[in-house]
């Protein structure tokens, strides 16, 4: 049985298309090669109180929920207020991340500096060499910053505690055939191999095809069976290659 | 008042990291343009049910919602039966649309591309000599194609109906101070500005400047001002530029 997921991305400014979020799809692969199954993704505003409620629901219905954004040193960025009213606790400063940042700026270190030092009381302060802050984590909710980069980081310092062995498989196959013109196949081979999630996507002007047909399972047997069928199926002609 | 909007994104594609949804962003940053305001933005899987609930929930809350996906001929395209599910109607066939398809396709046709005749009973199915299918609208929900060229052309033709005059405006400041350093003066600025929205990102690597600092309002007048107190109380050493 996989483990289940969502993601609470946090800022204004990707509601009003100042900034594309890429953090989304970087975390939907690397928690599909994890096996782990992404199922409910939220945008949502710099409020404390659609985070509390964002959160709430979602970390109560997934095993893990990742969090994006807000987590600055400036007014808008209100995430770990958000995150510790969803699980009603308060917030409090880590003496340890402190001692860093006090370190790191020095003299220049203001109060707004400070405030990256906290955290919902009782949340698990996670530590690694690549990254330059602590990932808070608390229960079943990890908190990522918003910016690219150190969200990559983050989350890829982050993929050996996830990791539990499991795997997703894949397989493509690339046709000159209309979505439509095989779907009901695809429906077939959807009902033969109940455990393989048939996809298609169609390629508006292409280069060399118009559909695109994945195959995604924990049993790379019944995807090769699947592909197979498919393969076997269609109009020969119209065949361009297989991943 | 502005208008409120949200997004529903459908597509198990986008949740696996197959493909990155870059329908968000193009929707945001036109929605800004209009003046209407995105405030939750929700992607879900291909299933009728999940689409029922997050539906329901987002267009009671939000004068204008729009999906993107899940409305092609093969059997994970249940976009319209959950958008009929969610208002309690029964999906029927456009006899319009179907003779446009019957047109397109002509002998090579199938029920599978008949299925995109389909719609919500009471649906407007709106026209445009663009796009190649008409965009089906129900009652304040717009339900628009995943593929990004389609959506894109679709949404781009919404506009006009959906302009209302109502703009938003945006100037942004750039610096070498770092976030930290200037957090207390963007919140003096934010508390003196009520009705400008201040934002700060900061450029990770960034070549010229290490903080961005945006004002967005449907005043332009408080804008200018609220852009220009940053600029005198900035160190004058560290601006970098005006937008």
């Amino acid at each position: 049985m996989s483990r289940s997921a969502a993601a609470l991305i946090i800022g204004n400014e990707i509601l009003s298309g100042k900034i594309a979020d890429t953090n989304t799809a970087f975390l939907a692969r690397g928690l599909f090669e994890l096996g782990i199954e992404l199922r409910r993704v939220v945008v949502c505003g710099d409020e404390v109180d659609s985070i509390r409620l964002e959160l709430d629901a979602l970390r109560s219905t997934h095993d893990l929920v990742f969090t994006s954004g807000g987590v600055g040193p400036t007014h808008d960025d209100v995430t770990i207020e958000g995150v510790a009213a969803a699980f009603g606790r308060p917030v409090v400063r880590s003496a340890a991340v402190e001692k860093v940042i006090r370190h790191y700026y020095g003299d220049r270190a203001t109060e707004a500096h400070f405030r990256m030092a906290n955290m919902p009381e009782g949340a698990e302060m996670l530590r690694s060499a690549e990254a330059p802050w602590p990932t808070v984590v608390i229960e079943n909710v990890y908190v990522l910053p918003g910016v690219p980069e150190i969200f990559e980081l983050k989350f890829t310092d982050l993929r050996k505690r996830l990791d539990e062995g499991h795997e997703f498989y894949s397989q493509a196959v690339y046709t000159q055939s209309g979505e439509g013109d095989i779907a009901s196949l695809l429906e077939r081979i959807a009902s033969a191999f109940p455990s393989v999630m048939v996809g298609s996507y169609v390629k508006w002007r292409a280069e060399d095809y118009r559909t695109k047909v994945t195959f995604d399972s924990d049993d790379p047997e019944a995807i090769q069976q699947a592909a197979d069928m498919l393969v076997e199926e269609l109009d020969p002609a119209l065949f361009v290659r297989r991943e």
